[in-house]
């Protein structure tokens, strides 16, 4: 292994969007989550829902309890069933499923939501955004600059300015960068 | 195929989340999206950068471009040669990738962010969140209740309260549902 390729595996390991798709990137996983916060918990309610094979579901039921996304709690013990629910960790996914349900919402059924997530508090339609603490506003993906942090080489020419098109795709500007 | 399993498919299609993920659903593609908001343009750069292999590289930029969510704009005309650029439909996927980042930040480097995403104005780090316009606040996901948009059939189980774990993992409790 070259001395670039060292680095670059080290900047991919210490990239937190690769270290969070380790773990839930992959489509059957990300549709299981859907149906947990869903309140789908049993394993044959899950395999019906998403007409995936048994042993599919088994394995990636097994690595999101093993990542501690999920637990396993009896619901009856002779012989043992285990209803699946999601930990803390996994509830905190809520954001990344929300932030992609918004997106086919706008792209994939013209901004006419098949589901209508509302505060419970007050029914009123939620929104997903990125925002500025200190400016207290949306801040849109040009808008948006990394820094490395404690632990990364500092930031170079890796985080330049996104290739990003506009609304005219004849004149690609900057976008945002991640 | 039975009536149920007619609904089941009708439900899975107009689900939001399903939309999504048939188009970046693949850890593959979402590196790739990641690689594009980071500002890496080139095919090349983009294949050293992810060890991917080239046929597969190709094969996702083929179908993000099909999607819309990239577009090619030649940099090189003799031999022509493209750079590989965002368009408004991929760059509006800002906020899934960024909540998948805070993710990873907070669980898998214990809060330690590698990258820190602040705003172009003021260098504040970013903070994405689920909010209620009406309530001027952020809601967390166990007060998140979903009801059917327009097209599909009247909620019913199917978005019974989500199978969530709170601190103690032997007094699971409801969560929220997508």
């Amino acid at each position: 292994m070259t001395a670039l390729d060292v680095r670059s595996v080290e900047r991919q390991s210490a990239c937190s969007i690769q270290a969070t798709l380790d773990i839930v990137g992959d489509r059957w996983t990300l549709l299981i989550l859907r149906d947990l916060f869903r309140g789908v918990r049993r394993f044959s309610a899950m395999q019906h829902d998403l007409g995936i094979a048994r042993n599919m579901l088994a394995d990636r039921l097994s690595r999101l309890t093993d990542a501690d996304v999920v637990a396993k709690v009896p619901y009856q013990h002779r012989p043992v069933r285990y209803d699946y629910v999601l930990t803390p960790k996994g509830l905190d996914l809520s954001n990344s499923l929300l932030a992609l349900m918004a997106w086919g919402d706008r792209w994939c059924h013209d901004g006419d939501a098949p589901t209508v997530l509302v505060h419970a508090d007050c029914g009123t339609p939620l929104e997903i955004a990125t925002r500025c603490p200190a400016c207290d506003e949306p801040v849109s993906p040009t808008r948006i600059r990394s820094l490395a942090g404690h632990s990364d080489p500092p930031p170079g020419g890796e985080f330049a300015a996104a290739g990003a098109i506009q609304a005219n795709r004849q004149h690609p500007t900057n976008g945002g960068d991640l």
